[in-house]
């Protein structure tokens, strides 16, 4: 029926993640228009202390092999491994997933000549082949009738909203208030955010792993491996910095420590190495929170924009899976990982889906009260009549990231079920309608999330919600919505609103929106108040709400909020969805 | 009309605290069933770092010369000053209050033969009398046809609930699990409440000024002026632990520090010289909160006992207050004085006062904006009608310590006033009515209060509520209603509920009741919950409040607190009160 190819439900072993990953490919191979790519062993050595990335055979098919080369085509994959290997490629590969050929036998080129499709365009990265190598390779395609394309790996995002140029002065301008040489930034996160630059070495948030080194006055040096350059973003880096081999930082380091500068770093983040090695070589540190991570926070005019837009399309691709699942769950056939498939179909059907936000949490009765629930094939259960259904899943999208939960019923909910789930949803609407005074941290409005169930005897065992980055990590700080969110929310801000009850062993709700911390404009206001703008448009499951325990300034918000819901969604999604579109945001109040 | 006596009016000067001091002479005067009462200038010099409590003659007069006497009867008092002083006198001493005699010439005693009434009793301190001068005292009270009677200056706490021994017991318990081998207490609120002992030695707080030390074996020290124990007193603390003079203090510490003791001390409230004492002798310091200061603010079943006793009592004064208000107000003629005056009469006529908690804050009108209003003759105003009146009082009885706020509407309010007056009392019920796990700091609840302000565009600059003391300070730590409130709330705290709304210049709102921190019983719960119990009982406004703003939890929160009011109070206020009583009460939803 459906397919979900970013997300694998396998129970966790190291040659498990080669599905989830294949498909990340083929999906970014789709974006860049090329029917296929070539992945060689890297032949180089790292040190110990830069991330492994070259190690891109063994992160694609779980090969640890010396050498080898992967072609992953549209319909198919396979390995190419020497007489060393070809037992060890048997335990270490999924074979469903890649066949295996012999590296000298039956060589990528004479593979390639043999299989690629006319016309078809295939992708290699130019950092990663000789000019010996590559030359044979456009043989091979030019003999099948295709092209040899070099692909871009690190495209430079187009969302970001503000020049890294400007970004990087205002960091340097906040090291001199800081009083402070130079920053090592070791959060990848905060590298990507300075530089406008992403990447996929990791699962779910799209980081390029890399260092940087800011001094005060002066040109930066961002530390990352140059075989992930394109031409094109090695010019662009180099515009903004000197762009450095991983391998160089701990000595440049060291260099900083000699010179006796005093350098800011991130104790709570950076690997003690980095700090170690300045502090050794008679550099003075402060440990202190990097200030990009609070710069990042706060999202511009063009990442705000983009956000909307990413909620909308996302917003459309989950009703239209809601409005299957109603279709769908009633038969008592689907099962959790059903769903979590057809829900990432819906959304590769935007067409723009990079990844996951994170693996989807997709728990039917019982294990919807297992809060970070992840379904495998041993775990997976067939979602019955009478059950909760809890879903709680994101999209990586280049102009934003979602995140979003639904708890929908499926047949008759209980009176217990209902009672609960008003609660949460009371709890979701006192945060998503609150009013606070600039300087409020999110610990000062976690209890409105709360307060309901308190009263009830009842409470759920995590934050009401997290920051949310901009095509990065779902979980961003510093701010959120917790009795420990030290950080006063500002304008700009995305964090999740989500509360939630969980009955073990019976079901799970949970209920959340992304909301934007904006202005608050209030007539006669003595001053400046913030509010939140709710992102997230899907509707919310109203058969699982008790109106006799709504407040009418609830049901107004609910109603107000399904009206905005349906109007936005409507000309997106599909005809089949947009009666029940119609049926799922009707008001309370008729 | 009325009389303040434990309050001034003047502006601040040392010698105008000289009339509140007389008065709480007299009223504890009064509870010993004394008619008069001597105050000898004590004739010894204390070391720099023991509390100046000897000085009572200046305490109580204003005078600081190094010889002198006081006389204090019911209708009058003077001052025995020798030949040197007689100019010095008249600067320092209030002459409404302190006729002057010449120390020499017209002796206390001659004096007193002359003045004393027959069958008067006449107190004396017998720990600052030798016994000659005691029998010189007596001779001229037997003259006289009165009788000299040794006064009690620290009677042993009746209301505290709890042996002191016990207390000790659980102080060396918590030393123990610290892995300290002393206390030393240097919070005098702390001593009073482990040896359920309390003194006179501060206005408004009923404190003996004292250290202790506590090692986690073997007898404590407590050092306090041995002249101020009656030989019960002192019997009663020898039991207990070593009765030191406080000149023994230091050097004790000393021998703690050479000792290698490891000793801990609340570095928040302490002298550096304690630390510095012990330190420099060779003691390790732990610079850590005293565990004293958590236990107190936890009230046992008497002292919450005590506490429902004392409110009952303080708020049929307050109602007798608010009905005399109501009458004379609409008149025009009533200043800020005349209200204090009025409302500390009433609580004296419950017979039990023995202090204001804090001088009456009773603003009019501009004055009640600002948030700790002291009137003084220069800033006393007229309460006209279209004002709003705002009296935040407290007394100190020995059963427990009351603080309460009332906002009362002067003929019509605006529409403005009653839009906020309703907001500051949505605030006030959601804390009243808020429920919350074990664990629960005040920074998670006071938003609770300040949530629908902010709605409208404004705050109140001050916390939502404090800690109170057990017939101790009005103020008391560690928990407080606070985004700075970082202590969880336990079963027995008592704390104030005290949200306002202050426009500058135009008038001022609080609405204040104590709180208590008890068990939330609900049906169904799945863990331990949490609810406040008010204590406090007196009308609030409903001439002040916008009906359509309220819900009907709040007006049902309302309705049944005034009925709770009614009823309780009604059987204890004047006759004049109760009809005003009924309507003050009178439900919303009628």
């Amino acid at each position: 029926m459906f397919e979900a190819r970013f997300q694998t439900f396998d129970d966790p072993a190291e040659r498990d993640a080669s599905a989830g990953r294949l498909a990340a490919l083929r999906a970014e191979l789709k974006r860049q228009n090329l029917d296929g790519f070539i992945v060689p062993r890297a032949d180089r050595h790292q040190n110990e202390y830069v991330p492994p990335s070259e190690e891109r055979l063994a992160w694609l098919t779980g090969f640890t092999g010396s050498a080898g080369t992967a072609i992953v085509l549209a319909d198919r994959a396979v390995i190419f491994v020497d007489g060393r290997y070809q037992l060890q490629v048997r335990d270490q590969v999924d074979a469903s997933l890649f066949s295996v050929e012999h590296l000298v036998d039956n060589p990528p080129d004479k593979w390639l000549e043999a299989n690629l499709t006319k016309e078809a365009r295939f992708g290699y990265d130019p950092w990663l082949h000789t000019a010996d190598g590559a030359e044979k390779l456009a043989k091979a395609a030019s003999a099948a009738g295709a092209t040899l394309v070099p692909a871009d790996p690190n495209p430079v995002l187009k969302f970001a909203g503000e020049p890294a140029a400007g970004k990087l002065a205002r960091v340097q301008a906040e090291l001199a208030k800081l009083k402070a040489d130079a920053l090592i930034v070791s959060d990848p996160h905060n590298v990507a955010w300075t530089f406008n630059i992403r990447g996929c070495d990791v699962a779910h948030t799209p980081l390029p792993l890399s260092f940087a080194s800011v001094p005060r006055e002066g040109r930066a040096s961002v530390y990352i491996d140059g075989r992930k350059l394109s031409n094109e973003v090695r010019d662009y880096l180099e515009a903004l910095a000197d762009v450095r081999e991983p391998a160089a930082f701990l000595g440049d380091l060291k260099a900083l420590g000699a010179a006796e500068k005093s350098v800011r770093l991130d104790s709570a983040t950076a690997a003690d190495a980095l700090a170690r090695t300045i502090s050794d070589a008679g550099g003075t540190i402060t440990r202190a929170a990097d200030p990009i991570t609070a710069m990042k926070a706060v999202k511009n005019a063009t990442e705000i924009a983009g956000a909307r837009a990413a909620q909308l399309r996302d917003g459309a691709a989950v009703a239209n899976f809601l409005a299957w699942f109603d279709r769908e769950a009633p038969t008592g056939k689907l099962t959790e990982i059903d769903a979590v498939a057809a829900l990432e179909t819906f959304r590769r059907d935007t067409g723009l889906l990079k990844e996951l936000s994170f693996p989807t949490i997709a728990g039917s009765g019982p294990n919807g009260a297992i809060v970070h629930y992840r379904v495998t094939r041993a775990t997976n259960r067939t979602i019955a009549p009478g059950e909760l259904f809890l879903v709680d899943s994101g999209a990586q999208y280049e102009d934003g990231t979602t995140d979003i939960t639904r708890t929908i019923a499926v047949g008759a909910p209980t009176a217990e079920m209902r009672e609960r789930f008003t609660r949460v949803l009371k709890g979701h609407i006192a945060i998503a309608r609150a009013v606070f005074p600039d300087g409020t941290t999110g610990a000062q409005l976690d209890s409105f999330a709360r307060q309901y169930l308190w009263a009830a005897g009842v409470d759920f065992d995590h934050g009401t919600g997290h920051g949310v980055g901009s095509y990065l990590s779902v979980h961003e700080g510093p701010a959120r919505l917790s009795k420990l969110g030290t950080t006063a929310l500002k304008r700009g801000m995305i964090l999740s609103n989500e509360p939630g009850y969980y009955k073990a062993g019976a079901f799970g709700i949970r209920i959340e929106n992304l909301v934007l911390v904006i202005e608050a404009k209030i007539e006669g206001a003595e001053k400046e108040m913030n509010a939140f703008e709710t992102l997230t448009l899907a509707p919310i499951d109203t058969r699982l709400i008790a109106p006799a325990l709504m407040t009418a300034d609830e049901i107004a918000w609910l109603d107000a909020y399904h009206a905005r819901v349906a109007k936005s969604l409507a000309p997106l999604v599909a005809a089949d969805t947009r009666e029940w579109l119609t049926a799922a945001t009707r008001p309370l109040r008729a």
